[in-house]
C-alpha cells in the first residue's frame, strides 16, 4: 500500500482517481453476438457458448433432476448457513415495502404512487474461479418479494454442462425455477432478445466480465433495463486509535482478495494504527490462498494519514465507496454524515463480509463512484412506481383554469382543449 | 387513425409495435463534441452553441438581472397558475418521503437503508417552438424537496442569447438560481464534466431531441447517470360506452399535436362510441393550430374495436403506454389492474393535459414500453439509498460462523479470516 500523509485537498481527486473501465472498445465486437442472437436465437446461443466457453451442449435448460442431485451434494451445515442468509436477506427487503400515500392536492384532485412488480427480470450470475452462490440470494429473494411473476436465471455451466450445485440450491432456496446454461454476452443477449428457449426479460440484474459489463450497456441503449454500471468491487475503512489493526488488516485483504481490480482505501488519523495495520497485512496476506491477487490489489491501493476524523469523513464523501467500514469511536453518530457510498458497516464487528453474505444487506451495490448517483440493489430495484390521479368535476372546475393557462403558454392549444371542452359539459 | 376490430392475440405485437428509437448512428458524432468538451471546456461549448444553435454569444451564464426581467414579463394570470401547479407538484413529491425503518435481521444484527441526496444534479430544458417551462417545475421542485445541494439547469437560448421569461419564472419559483444559456449536446457535455462556468453534476435530466439522447445514453456509459431513456410521447385511451366522445377525441389529440412521432392509441368495446370519436376527432382537429402534426400523428395512430373491457387492460399493458387515461365505467377499480403505465388517468374528468401541468403528478415520464421497468421522475429519482448496518459482539458469535461457511464455499477466505479474526478476540 502506498502512504499518503495529509495530502492537500487539491491533490485528492488525482489521489482517488479509479482506473478508467471504459468497455466501449469492445462494442463492435459484442455487439455482432448480440445481433446474431436477436436474429437466430438458440442456435447463435450454443455456437457461442462452444466458442467462449467450451461448453458444447444443446441443453441449456437446468432440468428439475438437477436441482434435486445439485440439493444432494450440499452439505448441511453449508445448506443451513444459506438458508440462514436467505432469511435474514428476506426480512431486510421485506421490509423496505412501502404503502401508497393517497394525497388530495386540491379539493377533487387526488393522486398517487403505487410500486408494481416488473413482471419480467433476468439474472446473470457469473461462474469463473468461484461458485458465487451469494450472489443468486441477493437478487433472487428481492424479485420474489416484489412479486416479479417469471424470473429467468443465467449462469455457464462450465465445459462439463453442470452448474455449481451451490448455485443451483441457493435458486431453489430463493425460488427461482427458470434456470438456463448460458453464460456471458450470450445470457445477456438471451435475456435482452428472448430465444427459443430462454424467455425475454425486461429488466437484468447481476455482475459480470467485461464483456458482460459491454452487453448490458448495449443493451440499455437498445431498451432492456439494467440493475446499474458495474466496476470492479472496492473498500474504504476509516480507522481511529480505537481500531483493532488486525480486524482493519483483515477487512482491507477481505476486498483484496478479489484481485488485481480491486480498489482498497485506509483513512486514518492515528500513526500507530497505520504502522501496525501495515504490519498486520504483511503477516495476513501470507496466510491467503488468493496471496498474489491480493498482493497485486495491495500495490495499487492507498493509505491517507489525515488530520482528523471529519477530514477522513469527507475524502470518504469525495471518493463514494461501494463500501466504507467505520471502525472509529462513535462510528453510530459518523454514519449519519455518510453522503456517498453502497453500503455502510458501522463499528469494530461489522466487517464487509457479513453483508457481503448474512447481515440481509444487498451486496450488489455501486461501484467507481457511482455511488454518487446510484442505489445498491434493494426492493425498489424490481418494482416500478405508476402514478396515479383522479379528478372529480368539482376538482377540474376549480383547476381546469390553471392547466388552460400553462397550455396556452406552452403553445399547446390541444392541451388547452381537452380541458375546456370538459368545462363547457360542466357548465351546461 | 386506423381501425381494427378484435385482432387476435399473436397480432398484437406486430400491431402495438413502435417506431423504433435508435439513435446510436449519431454516437460517433456526437462522442467528438462530447470529447472536445470534456478537454476544451467552455470554449469548445460556445464554439457548438454558434454552429448548432446560432448563439454567437460567450456569456453562458444568466444573471440575477435577466431573472428579474423575465418576472416582469410574465403576466399575472401566468404567474398565478405556475404557483398553483407548483404547488400541488410540491405536495405530491414532498408526500413520497420515506423514513428508514430499522430491521434487527437477527439479535445483535441491526440493518436499515437511509435515502440521502444526490448532491449534484443537472436539469435539462429543451427550446423549439414552445417554452416547456412546466418541465422546470417537474424537475427542479422534487430536486428541490429531496435536498440535492447543487441544481444546475440548462437551457438554450436562442439566437438572441435570451432565455424565455417563463422558463426562468419557473427556475425562481422551483427556487433553481444556476441556470445556463447551453443547449443540445453542449447542454449534456457541459453538465456531465462540468467546464470553466457549468458545474459537472452526477445525474442528468430532462427531455431533448435524438441529439440530446444520444449525448445522454453516451454520457451513461461514461458514468453520469440519467433519469430514464427518452422517446417519443404517447398516450392510450381506454373507453367504453359511458364515455363522451368529444372528451376522448379531445385526449387523443392533446396528445397527436406534439407531432408525427406521436403515438395514439384508442381501446374501446363500443362501435358506437368508435364511430362518434373517429366523427369529433375529425371535428376538433380543424381548430387546432398545430393541425397539421396531429394530422400526420393520427395518421400512424391505431383504434381498437376489443369484446370487453378485460380484453382492453390486457392489450393496455402488453403495450405499457407512458399516459394512460381510464375513461370507462369503474375506472377506480380498473385502475387496480394496471401493470404498464407512466401515468394513469382515472375517470372522465382527468384528462392527460391536468397531469402535464397541474394535478401534482409528474409529466417526465417513461415512454416507449418502457414503463415496464422504468418509473416516472418521482422524489426517489434525485436520492439514492445507501444501507447500514450495525452487528454487535453478540451479533456477531451467533451470525459469524454462517459467513464463515458462505465465505469458505465461495472460496474467499480473505472474507472468511475478516470474520475469524473477530470471534477469536471475542473468544479471549
Amino acid at each position: 500500500m502506498q502512504k499518503y500523509i495529509n495530502p492537500p485537498k487539491q491533490d485528492w481527486e488525482g489521489l482517488l482517481q479509479r482506473p478508467p473501465v471504459d468497455v466501449s472498445g469492445l462494442f463492435d465486437s459484442v455487439a455482432t453476438v448480440l445481433d446474431d442472437i436477436a436474429r437466430e436465437g438458440d442456435t447463435a446461443i450454443v455456437r457461442y457458448s462452444e466458442k467462449f466457453d467450451g461448453y458444447a451442449g444443446t441443453n441449456l435448460v437446468v432440468s428439475p433432476e438437477e436441482f434435486d442431485i445439485a440439493e444432494k451434494q450440499i452439505p448441511s451445515e453449508l445448506k443451513q448457513a444459506i438458508q440462514r442468509a436467505a432469511y435474514n436477506i428476506d426480512s431486510f427487503h421485506k421490509a423496505q415495502w412501502q404503502t401508497a400515500v393517497k394525497v388530495e392536492t386540491e379539493p377533487g384532485v387526488t393522486c398517487w404512487q403505487k410500486s408494481v412488480p416488473i413482471e419480467k427480470v433476468g439474472l446473470y450470475i457469473p461462474g469463473g474461479t468461484a461458485p458465487l452462490f451469494s450472489t443468486v440470494l441477493m437478487l433472487g429473494i428481492p424479485a420474489r418479494i416484489a412479486g416479479c411473476e417469471e424470473i429467468v436465471m443465467c449462469t455457464p455451466p462450465g465445459k462439463t454442462g453442470i452448474v455449481n450445485p451451490a448455485i443451483l440450491y441457493a435458486a431453489k432456496t430463493a425460488g427461482i425455477k427458470k434456470v438456463f446454461k448460458v453464460g456471458g454476452i450470450q445470457a445477456i443477449g438471451a435475456m435482452a432478445y428472448g430465444t427459443q428457449t430462454v424467455p425475454k426479460v425486461y429488466k437484468i440484474f447481476g455482475p459480470g466480465n467485461r464483456y458482460v459489463t459491454a452487453a448490458k450497456q448495449l443493451i440499455t441503449i437498445r431498451g432492456t433495463a439494467i440493475d446499474m454500471p458495474a466496476g470492479p468491487s472496492e473498500v474504504l475503512v476509516m480507522a481511529d486509535d480505537s481500531a483493532n489493526p488486525a480486524f482493519v488488516a483483515a477487512d482491507l485483504l477481505s476486498q483484496a482478495e478479489h484481485g488485481a481490480d480491486s480498489q482498497v482505501i485506509l483513512l486514518t488519523n492515528s500513526p500507530e494504527l497505520l504502522d501496525a495495520t501495515m504490519a498486520e497485512i504483511d503477516k495476513q496476506v501470507r496466510q491467503l490462498p488468493r496471496e498474489a491477487g491480493a498482493s497485486s490489489a495491495l500495490s495499487n491501493s492507498k493509505a491517507f494519514l489525515l488530520p482528523s476524523v471529519d477530514v477522513m469523513m469527507e475524502m470518504s464523501n469525495h471518493y463514494a465507496p461501494e463500501h466504507l467500514i467505520l471502525s472509529v469511536r462513535n462510528a453510530g453518530q459518523l454514519a449519519e454524515r455518510v453522503r456517498n457510498a453502497g453500503s455502510v458497516f458501522i463499528g469494530h464487528y461489522s466487517p464487509e463480509s457479513a453483508g457481503d453474505y448474512a447481515s440481509g444487506t444487498n451486496h450488489t451495490l455501486p461501484t467507481h463512484g457511482c455511488a454518487r448517483a446510484y442505489s445498491g440493489v434493494n426492493l425498489s430495484s424490481f418494482l416500478k412506481k405508476i402514478s396515479f390521479q383522479e379528478i372529480t368535476g368539482e376538482g377540474l372546475k376549480s383547476l381546469g383554469p390553471v392547466i388552460e393557462k400553462m397550455a396556452e403558454a406552452e403553445e399547446l392549444l390541444g392541451h388547452k382543449q381537452a380541458v375546456s371542452i370538459r368545462l363547457e359539459h360542466l357548465k351546461s
